[in-house]
């Protein structure tokens, strides 16, 4: 069986997680404690990071955007990076951006302060991180506006892995309570199509021991 | 004509560079500086980094991988991502590996800290940041020889952006003089092989102003 490494609020896992339900992709989920640096996994991915998916043969791919693009190449349909290569480059513009931008920027301070820190026994979360996290998101959730107010999907017509990816990062976000929905209504709109498909269905089910999420966190019509 | 909007010394400009000239295709420089946050320039990229390139039809394409891959489409010779899913998502599992996880590790620490901070009135160098940068450096080196002393190129058998993207951190790297080539001699052959290429002259003629390089830097038989 195709299986995927994982841990539960990855934004990278998941984003893998929900394409591989776009394209109707059967995987295994296995949790991987990453920060035991098991051999096994260091075999599969040296950069000893999740997600990793292991295809049947045996064959490991890691690093979500590096997924992303096989898994478009393996398993074309739908298509979610785009039909030409400029649209390519646009959607491959926002993975980048999301995964590396937004995940520096937001993520780390504050689900990586808030949650993490705490998890992985490493001190206390850092109050001028959090604080610059909530400044960041600010002016993202303005650049997500921006872009839903003047297209169908973020990179353009069609939803695409721009989506997934940000979705991905807002929904572990989201997790934590820390998305403020309400200010921004265009958002709110286009995360609640994501959220409304059935490839989210995994994401929202998840629960981690001792961390509840906001009664609205599952909610589809929120 | 076409532009690529850059800086001198980033490896993330110098891997274009490089690939541009690999597959023929002619560009003018045009270096930008973007601590300005020029509005002309924000909006080819809202990121406001570069590299940045601009086709003749207005088309601008921001983020070196996601120039790469466009490159690969719509100049696709020589092909420099690798002839199939597999080996595609091992040269993109190097290129990220090299942007974000090196450049983070080390690239940051020591270019970042010795040269970029000075040249942009950051204040001084944090020592502690340049420790971390020379130790993580020497853990990638092993890994670089790990990899050239099993493949023929660094991703497999033939050349590819993962090649280019390595050597490009490495080389604005050995512009300051970093670089332990004596002690890593698998990984001086195999850089050799790179900087000798012609693809690579333009890299090496580079001169900032106030920094000289190390003598052994343009010499192809150092």
């Amino acid at each position: 069986m195709r299986t995927l490494y994982h841990l539960w609020l990855s934004p990278f896992c998941r984003t893998v997680r929900i394409a591989l339900a776009e394209k109707n992709v059967e995987v295994k989920l296995q949790s991987e404690n990453i920060w035991n640096r098991r051999d096994g996994f260091l075999a599969l991915n040296p950069a000893g990071e999740v997600p990793v998916l292991v295809e049947v043969d045996g064959t490991a791919i890691s690093t979500a955007s590096v997924i992303c693009e096989y898994l478009d190449e393996t398993y074309s349909d739908p298509p979610l990076l785009g039909g030409n290569p400029t649209q390519r480059a646009e959607t491959r513009r926002l993975i980048q951006w999301f995964d590396i931008k937004f995940n520096h920027e937001v993520t780390q301070n504050l689900l990586g302060e808030k949650m993490m820190k705490q998890f992985l026994g490493q001190g206390e979360p850092d109050s001028s991180a959090i604080r610059a996290g909530y400044s960041n998101f600010r002016y993202h959730l303005d650049y997500i506006s921006y872009l839903v107010d003047r297209r169908n999907w973020l990179a353009g017509d069609d939803l695409s892995y721009a989506d997934l990816t940000a979705a991905a990062h807002l929904s572990s976000l989201d997790y934590i309570g820390d998305v403020e929905w309400e200010k921004y209504k265009g958002v709110k709109t286009w995360y609640a199509r994501i959220k409304s498909r059935p490839s989210f269905r995994s994401i929202l089910s998840d629960h981690i021991p001792g961390y509840q999420p906001p009664k609205h966190y599952t909610d589809l019509d929120f």
